[in-house]
């Protein structure tokens, strides 16, 4: 399974709105076609959402019709914007645009092109291998029959490389022989634990018992988890971290029932730009997504919503987060600084 | 709107299952039918449970063909033991047959079948009185400006009266005038909030917004909800509650948010035999319920799914049980059992 895969002159990804219905591939050829993928999740997952961004941006490059270097610059400008304005709060797709930004200031177009297509190239190759190491890093904290609690999806879908950040923990630690069963959130409105984790894990072979959002604090309370691991689309500086709503009630009844709550994501995630999870911008997203599933209404026609699609879980109730270059521990706006500083 | 109706002869029930998209009434004209909508929730709530199994007692009790009083009770015993077997967690049910049991000890078939229609009856009409007056002693506590969270349905669906507990409350201050909205939980997964709260709210002109059940952490966290509001389906002797699967969850996010969390039931609802929460059973629903919604499959095809339906919250997150004998503090297991004493 490729999620995202360059194809030179396209990008072709899996379709993940469709999942786990169908296993359809979308071979994107432009860069709008790139947007709206985002836009519509058919790609989602806040690393892979940063490679998808980069490979999308260097098809909107290839398609700019000029030798001149002032005129490429300002259509690719334009076409940075496009992706910025796609989807605001994981910050891996900022972070692969201002990569592309600062690493490309070539003085021809067709050098820029090439840079571009490099410097997109080098994104996905380090996610692949930052996904590896977090991993083995995260598989350390997993002992043999643990049971652990995930929510959303944060598999091969979300990363577009081989390991996954919560769910490449949780393989790792199944392909080292350990005894281990997953509960997955199914993860409401858009059910990604239900649809995406489960497929995955079927694939890995991996026993996983699927549950309703609202049992979580269920099975917590009543001493079946020996652990709670998930994902994130943004990290600040302290430590507090935006990821899939439901994330925040996860930490505080894991706090409650003394479950060590941990946080997987590549450093990408990480955004020292940002000083606390209050900054952190959080999207609205449309009504129909709670009002309707697969298409069928669930609730009489023009029902107020609200459908916040991340929360904020301060940083005091993460155990741990575990990045490619190790494992962050409190206090983690210096813990977090350092793994910086170190220059892993 | 009627959801409970006894028509002398049948009982009419409004179908549950059906909602929000077809109002649909059921005529029941036997006992065996009255059975299976209690299990297949055409019939839900605790205390409208209650209410319908001892109409459908009644039925079953007018179908004996016997002039005999010993055979009228031993055929009687085996539709109570029906009923009691139709779902284990809510007590309404076995406190309506224990009623109708001690209630009638007639010596002829037609004394008791007699009794037993006067006691279904009065069953019915005591629980409207006593919602009533519940709704008005919750009332006092709601706020003009309130934001109140509430879980699953709790209105006239789920008491088969005037007036629903925790939802009979919020009609209360409404129609006192204060200007409320009601934040509504989904509810997975039958979608009970999403389906009927949403409904009856809408009849009821009373602003509301449709939140998933994994959403309510966020608007606890943020500082938009003044108290949270739910029904129960068993009270243990110490005040542990029993209720839909993610009350817990929101009672202990409610106290992490310094947000009062109110059990809204009748003294119906309370169970003195049962002494704590962790001998309240806890119903294992179908598979079905997780891995479809409304016959749309959500996750892959053989998914191993736990469902259960109820869970317990400690007393200690509870900080008040609002009954039609006025509303019960801590500590709950003298003030639960001295206002039984005091014989209101």
């Amino acid at each position: 399974m490729k999620p995202i895969e360059w194809l030179g002159n396209s990008l072709k990804i899996l379709d993940q709105t469709q999942l786990p219905q169908k296993e359809t591939y979308a071979e994107i050829a432009n860069y709008q076609e790139a947007v709206t993928a985002i836009k519509q999740l058919k790609v989602r997952g806040a690393p892979a959402i940063g490679i998808a961004a980069a490979y999308g941006i260097v098809l909107g490059a290839l398609s700019i019709r000029t030798s001149d270097i002032g005129i490429f610059r300002k259509q690719l400008g334009v076409i940075f914007d496009d992706f910025a304005a796609s989807r605001p709060t994981a910050v891996n797709l900022f972070h692969a645009i201002t990569r592309l930004k600062t690493s490309c200031r070539e003085d021809s177009v067709t050098a820029m092109r090439q840079c571009l297509v490099d410097t997109a190239k080098a994104i996905h190759a380090e996610e692949e291998k930052a996904m590896i190491r977090l991993s083995k890093y995260g598989a350390d904290l997993i002992q043999d029959g643990f049971k652990i609690l995930t929510h959303c999806n944060t598999g091969q879908l979300a990363t577009g490389v081989t390991y996954g950040t919560a769910l490449g923990i949780i393989k790792k630690a199944f392909e080292q022989g350990k005894n281990i069963t997953v509960y997955v959130d199914e993860t409401r409105p858009l059910l990604q634990g239900a649809r995406l984790t489960t497929w995955e894990l079927h694939i890995l072979k991996i026993p996983h018992i699927l549950i309703s959002d609202n049992m979580a604090g269920y099975f917590l309370h009543s001493g079946q988890i020996n652990c709670v691991i998930l994902g994130a689309d943004r990290i600040a500086a302290n430590g507090d971290t935006a990821n899939k709503i439901g994330t925040y009630s996860l930490s505080v009844l894991a706090k409650a029932n003394r479950v060590p709550f941990y946080v997987a994501a590549p450093t990408s995630t990480i955004d020292r730009n940002t000083p606390t999870g209050a900054k952190i911008p959080i999207e609205e997203r449309n009504s129909d997504e709670v009002l309707q599933i697969s298409g069928v209404s669930i609730a009489p026609k023009n029902t107020r919503v609200s459908n916040p699609a991340f929360d904020v879980t301060p940083n005091k109730y993460i155990k741990a987060i575990i990045t490619q270059n190790g494992i962050i521990e409190k206090p983690y706006k210096r813990n977090i600084e350092s793994i910086f500083q170190e220059g892993h």
